[in-house]
C-alpha cells in the first residue's frame, strides 16, 4: 500500500509548480462536444474544474448544448435549416434553445460541479445583462443567431471573488429584451477578453490542429497568430476549425494570455493541459 | 402643467415615511397568478420590484410557472395526474418543469426586471445548492414533488449585498443530484425564514381572505395565527387558501415580520401594500 | 380609495428613471430666499432633501441667512453699509453673522432635516478647515467679506459615505483664525466643483432667467456658457442675476454636470427640477 | 544646548508608559471656566487635546459658555432669573444661548484646535440628533433647561474613527424640534457613559475637592463613590461641587473608567492629569 | 506518455475530497528528527508544507534542532548534563541554543520553504512576544529550560491571513527578557490550542505507537485519551513516547481536532497523513 | 513638584509640530556602533523607537553586529581576513555571521523593543525573501559578502500596517539558497528606497561629517549631493565615511526624503534628530 500512496504524494508535489503559476489566474473553459455527452468524461470535467478552484484558480465555464436542443426540437416537430453551419433560429426555435440551454444543460453542469464539492452558479446572458447581443446577420437571414456586442462582467467578478464558479449559457439579449442564440466559442472568447483571462480552453472533439487530418500524430502544438493566414491558405486550418482558430486569435490579440484547442475526449484533458509541461492539443499564441 | 407636477412631488414625499421604515429591509415576493400572465400587470410588478431596490429595500423574487409548464407538456403529449392539487411529477415531467421554469420563465422575469433598470440574477435551487430538497411524499406517490429540507442562502446574501435582485425558480435538488418540483409558496416561505426577512408577500388571484367568498367587501385585513384553526373549522379558510395561510403561518412563526396575501390582479399591488397605510389584502401576524 | 392609491403608485413608478439616473450622484443645493422664510416651503425643502438621500443621491446643503442677520444687528444697534450689494463686515458684524448663521440658521435646518427622517450634520467653514478664505477685497474695503481660497472636502466625504447630509454655513477661516463672511452662492459653487458634483441647484426668488423681466412666461430654460456675454451685453442678465450666473458658469466650467437657477417659491421646486423631464427654472450648461 | 535638548528627549520618553496605557482610549473632556477665558490657558488646552489625538487617544470635548451668553443677553437687554443656580431659560433666552454656544464658542474652540494641527468638528446636540432632551423640570419652572434623555453617539463614532476631534455644544433637542439648554457637565457624563469612555475629565476653577475649602493643601486625591454620602453630610462636598460630584458618580457607575475634577487654571492641567503618576485634582472611582 | 499523465490527473482528482475537507484549516506541524537531517526528506517536507498552503490550508511549523546544537556546543567545548532527558541549560548553553535555533535552523527551513515557492517567515518566541515562558523547574535545577505560560498568537494570525507560513523556533522569553529553551513538542501543542487548530502533527522517528516495540506491524492507529493511563500502566506507552502522547492529549483536550504522531522517515509523511484515508502513524483523539 | 511637571508638559507640547510632520511617515534606522554596546544607550534607542511608533511614525530597524561576530569567531578559532575594510566571508564564517546576527543580535533587539512596550518582529533577508542578494565581488574574492539585488518589501508592509516594528538582520539569500553577509548600511539604504521612506538615519560613532576631523565643532550640518565629489577630493569625506555618504546619496537620489549620519553615542540621538529644529549630525540632501 505505502509505495503506491507515496507515489501519489509525489504526483501531488509534481503539480506544485503549476499550481503556483496559475494561482489567482482566470481560466475560461468552453465546455462542449463529447465531454458533455459521455458520463465518465462529464464527471471528470467537473472534477477538473472543482480542483482548479480549490488550488486557487478562477475557472469560468461557458457551455454549448447542440444535441439536447435537437432532441427537443424533434420531439416538438420543429425543423431547423442551417446556413454556413449555423442554425437559422426563428422565434419558436429560440424559445426551445433557451429552455434547453438555460433550464436543462446549464443546471446539470451546475449540479454536477456542486456534487464534486464546488459552488457553481448558472447564468445566461440575461442575468445581470451579462451578454448584450445583436443580430449576427444584419439582414436577418440567420434569424436570432446573435453576435456579442458587450460583456457586462460585473456579476462574474462578484461571483468569483466570493468563491463561486460561474457556468454560462450562451444566450444573449438586446435592449428590446429579444433573446439571441450565440455560438459558445464566441461567447467564451468575448468573456475571456473582458475578464482579462490568462487562459481560454476550448474543449473539442479533435486532437487539436493537425497538419494531416488523417494523422493524429501530426499535431501542431503551437500556432502563432502570424501563421494563421498561411495555414488557412494551405487548407491546414479548414472547415469547423476556422471559427475555432478565429476565436482563439481574437482572444489572444484581445489580451488573453494563451488559448488552447484541446481534445475533450481525453479524460481530464483540462488538468493535463494545465498540469503538464507538454500540455495537450494546440496552443495559439500572439506572435 | 405645474399643478399636476406639484401633485406628483407631493405623492413622492408621502412615500417618504414608508421608504424610511423599509430601508435595508428584506422582502420576499412570491410572484405568480394573473400578475405573471397579463402583460401590463407583469410590467408593473417589475417596476414595483426595481423601485423597491432603488429606495433601499432588498426584494427577493420566487416565481411559479404553471400555465407555461402545461403548454409544453401538452405540446409534447405528456399527461399529468393531480393529487390534492399537486401535479404528480415523473422524470419526464420533471425535465419539462425544469426547462420551463429555469430556462424560460425565470429568464423572462430577469430580463423584465433588467429592462426596468434593475440588476436581476436568475437562480434555481441548484445554483449554489440553494434549495436542498427531499420527497414531499415519502412513499413516492407524488413523484418528484419536493419539500424544502435546507436553504443555503449564502448566494442570496452575496447577490443582494452587491446590488442584485435574486429571482428564484422553485426547483430543489438532493445529494444524488435528483431535481424536485417544489411549490413556490413553500419555497418563498422557507427563504423568507432563512433570510430573516421583514416581509413575505404572496401575489394571488384573490382579494385576500374573505369572510364571505362571494363578497369582496368582506375582506379580513388582519389574520392572527391564533385565529387560524377556528377559521379553518368554520370554513372561512378553505380550499387553495389553506396551504397559502399555512405558508404565512410558518414564516411568521419562523421569525418573518409580516406576511401578506394580496391580489396580484390589482396593478402595483406590491407598492400599494408597502406604501399605503391601509395596505391591500390580508396580513397574517404572529399573535 | 383604490383608484387614488393606484394613481399614487403610478407616480412613484414614473420617478424610477430619474431615481436611476441620479443614483449615487452628488447634488449641491444653495438654500436661501423665500424657501427659508415661509414655513410650508421650508418643510417641503426638508422633505425634498431627505427623499433625495433615501433614493440614493447625496444632497449637500449650503445656506445663507440674510434676514435673521439683519434682525440681530438691528436689535444690537449695529448699522451696516453695503457696497455693490455686499455688506461691509467689520469685526462686530462678523461676530453677529457667525452666531446667526452657525448657531441659529444652520441648526434649524439640521433639526428640520432630522425631523423628516434624515441624518443632518451642520458645519461651518471652520469645521475640519472646510473653507479656507481670504479677503474678497484685498484693500480691506469690504471688511471681512471673504473669497473661497480652498475647499477641504474630506469631512464632507466622510459624512456622506456614512449616510449623513451635510448642511454648511458660509463662514470661512484663514490661518490666523480670522472668520470671513462669504456669499453662499460662491460657497455652493466652490464645494460643487471640489466634490465633482453632478448638479448645483440655486434656490432663488425668481422664476429663473427671463427674456423680459416683466413676463414670467419668457423663461430661458437653457443658458449656454457661450451665450452669457451677449446676454449681459443686452441686459437680459442684469443686477443680482449676474453673480448667480457667474457662480453657475464657474461650476460648470469647473466640471459640475449641470447647474440650475430655480424658483424656491414653488413648493417642492427641487424635486420638480430633478424628477420631471421639463425641470424648472434656467439650466446653465457648459457649451 | 545639547544638555537641554537631551533633557527634553528624556521627558518625551518618560511619557511613553502613559501613551501606551491610553492608546486607543476615549477621553471625554468638559471644557469650561477660567481655561476658556484666559488666552494662554486656552491655547494650552488646545495643545493638550491635539497632542492626545496624535499619541493615539480619542479626546471628545464638551464645552459650556456662561460668560459669553451673559454678554449677549445684556447687550440685548434680556434679564435672567436663576433657580438653584440654573438659569431659567425662556424662548428668547434659549435662542441667545444657542447662537452663542453653537455659533460662537463652539466654532472658536474648533478653529483653535485646528490651528494647533488637529482636525476638529463642532457639533450641537441637534447634529445627527446627538442629544435627545426633555424638560429638566417637568413643571416647566426652569423653562427650556433640559435633561439628557438619549445620546445618539453614532456621529461621534464616525468622526473619531476618521481622525476628527468632536467638539460638542450642550444643546439638546426633542421630537418637536424644541431646543434645550443643558448643563455641560451632565452632557459630558452622558456622552462618556454612552461611548464607554475610559476617562471623564471636568475642567473647573477649583483645585479639586478640598477637606478644608480654605486650604488648597487639603486636596482629596481619591474619592470613592461609597464615601460621597458621608462627605455631603459633613459638608465637605457642598454648593457647586455637589452636581459635579454627581456627574462623576453617574459616569463611573455607568461604566466610565475614571473621572477627574481638575483645576483648569493650571496650565496643561489635562496633560498633567494624564501623563504624571500623581495626576492633579480629585479622582472619583467606583468603589 | 499520455496514459501516465492521465494517471497523474486521476491522482490529483483523488486528492480533491481531502482538499475540500481541509480548506481554510490550520495545521500545526512539529518538525524534527530524521526529516530534518536527511536532505531528500527535508526537501519533501518543504514541498508538503508549500502544497498544503497552496491548496488552502494554513500550515504552521514548529521546529527543534538538537543535533546542530550539540555540534556547536562541542566546538565551543561546552558540556551538557541531562536530567530526565532534558538538557540542563545554563546561560552559556542558552546563548548557543538561541543562536543555532533562531539564526541557523529556523532560517534554513524558511529558505527551504521559500525555494519551493512558499512565503515563510521565521519567528522565535521573542518576536511579538509570541511565547511567554517561565522556569520548567521552579527550583532552577534545569536551568533555563522553559514552560509555556502564554501564547500571543496575534502575529501568527496576521501572517497566515496575509499568505505567509510561520516557522517557529521554540525559544521563550519572560518579562525580564530572559530566554528559555522549550521543548518543541510542547510549543507546538500550546500553539495548536491557542490557534484552535484542526490538526497537530508530530514528525518523529518511530512508526507511531506500537503494541510491540519490536514489531512495526503492531501499530496502534487510533489512541483514545481514555486509554492512555491503561497503556502507560501496561508499558505500551513508555520512555520518550510518554511526553509525546501527553502533548497530544493536552492539545486534543484543549480543543484541537486531531493530533498525530507520524513517522517522519517516510517520504511525504505529512501529505500521506492528510491525503489518504488510512493516514499514517497514530492518531490521538479526545474520547 | 508642579513647576517641574508643568515644564514636562510644555516639552511634550513642543514636540507636537514634529509629531504632526512625521505622522504616518516611514523612518529607516541603521542601528550599530556604540549604541549597540553600551547598556544605557541601548535602552534609550529602544525607547526612542517605541516612542516613534506610538506617536504615529513607522520605524524600521536594520542592525549590524560586528563585535559579537568577532567574539564567536574567536571562540571557534576561525580567523578573518579583511579587504578594503570588508571581512572576506567563507562558508564557515558565513554560518557564524548568520547565527550571531539572526539568532542573537536580532532577537536581543526584538526583546528590547518589546520590553519597552513595542511589538517588534525580527527578520533576516531570508524571511519572505526580503533581501535577494548576489556576490559583491563577482570574482569571489570577498567570499559570500553580498550586494542587494532586490528588496521584497511586502512582509515589511504587512507588519507595519499591523502595528509591528520590523527589525532586520542584513543577511541576503540567492536562488540557490546561498546566504550572504551584507553591509548593514547598504541594506538600510536599499530598504529605505524600496519603502519610499521619508528618512534614513545612520547611527554611527562620529559626530557626523567634520570639516576638521580633530574638531568636533566643525560639523557640517547639511551636505548636498552636489558637493560630495568636491569634499571627497579635498579629503573631508574620507575612510569609513565614504561608504556611509554613498549610502546616503543612493537613498536620497532614490527618493528617500532626507538621510542623516548621526552620533549614536549621544543618548536619544534619534529623538534629538527628529524632535529638535537643529537636529544632530550631518543631513544629506538631494541638491
Amino acid at each position: 500500500m505505502f509505495s503506491s500512496a507515496m507515489e501519489k504524494a509525489e504526483i501531488l508535489v509534481e503539480a506544485l509548480p503549476y499550481i503556483k503559476d496559475f494561482y489567482g489566474k482566470r481560466v475560461v473553459i468552453k465546455y462542449g462536444g463529447a465531454a458533455m455527452i459521455d458520463c465518465e468524461l462529464k464527471k471528470k470535467v467537473m472534477q477538473d474544474i472543482v480542483l482548479m478552484k480549490y488550488v486557487g484558480m478562477h475557472p469560468i465555464v461557458v457551455h454549448g448544448g447542440g444535441p439536447e436542443i435537437n432532441t427537443l426540437l424533434t420531439r416538438l416537430g420543429i425543423k431547423s435549416e442551417f446556413k454556413n453551419g449555423l442554425r437559422i433560429t426563428d422565434a419558436e426555435t429560440m424559445e426551445v434553445v433557451e429552455m434547453v440551454l438555460g433550464g436543462k444543460v446549464n443546471k446539470e453542469i451546475v449540479s454536477g460541479i456542486n456534487a464534486m464539492g464546488g459552488k457553481a452558479i448558472g447564468l445566461s446572458g440575461k442575468d445581470g445583462n451579462l451578454l448584450q447581443a445583436t443580430l449576427a446577420a444584419a439582414d436577418g437571414s440567420l434569424g436570432f443567431v446573435g453576435a456579442v456586442q458587450k460583456v457586462n462582467a460585473q456579476v462574474i467578478e462578484t461571483l468569483i471573488e466570493n468563491g463561486y464558479i460561474p457556468v454560462i449559457a450562451p444566450i444573449g439579449v438586446d435592449e428590446e429584451r429579444q433573446s439571441y442564440n450565440i455560438n459558445a466559442d464566441l461567447v467564451a472568447a468575448a468573456i475571456a477578453v473582458e475578464l482579462n483571462a490568462d487562459k481560454l480552453v476550448l474543449l473539442t472533439d479533435v486532437p487539436g490542429l493537425l497538419n494531416d487530418p488523417q494523422d493524429p500524430e501530426s499535431l501542431i502544438s503551437i500556432l502563432k497568430v502570424s501563421q494563421v493566414q498561411d495555414y488557412i491558405g494551405r487548407g491546414v486550418i479548414a472547415g469547423g476549425m476556422i471559427p475555432k482558430v478565429q476565436c482563439c486569435m481574437e482572444s489572444v490579440t484581445g489580451g488573453v494570455g494563451r488559448t488552447h484547442i484541446i481534445d475533450g475526449r481525453i479524460p481530464h484533458a483540462i488538468l493535463l493541459e494545465i498540469f503538464t509541461r507538454e500540455g495537450v492539443g494546440t496552443m495559439v499564441i500572439n506572435e
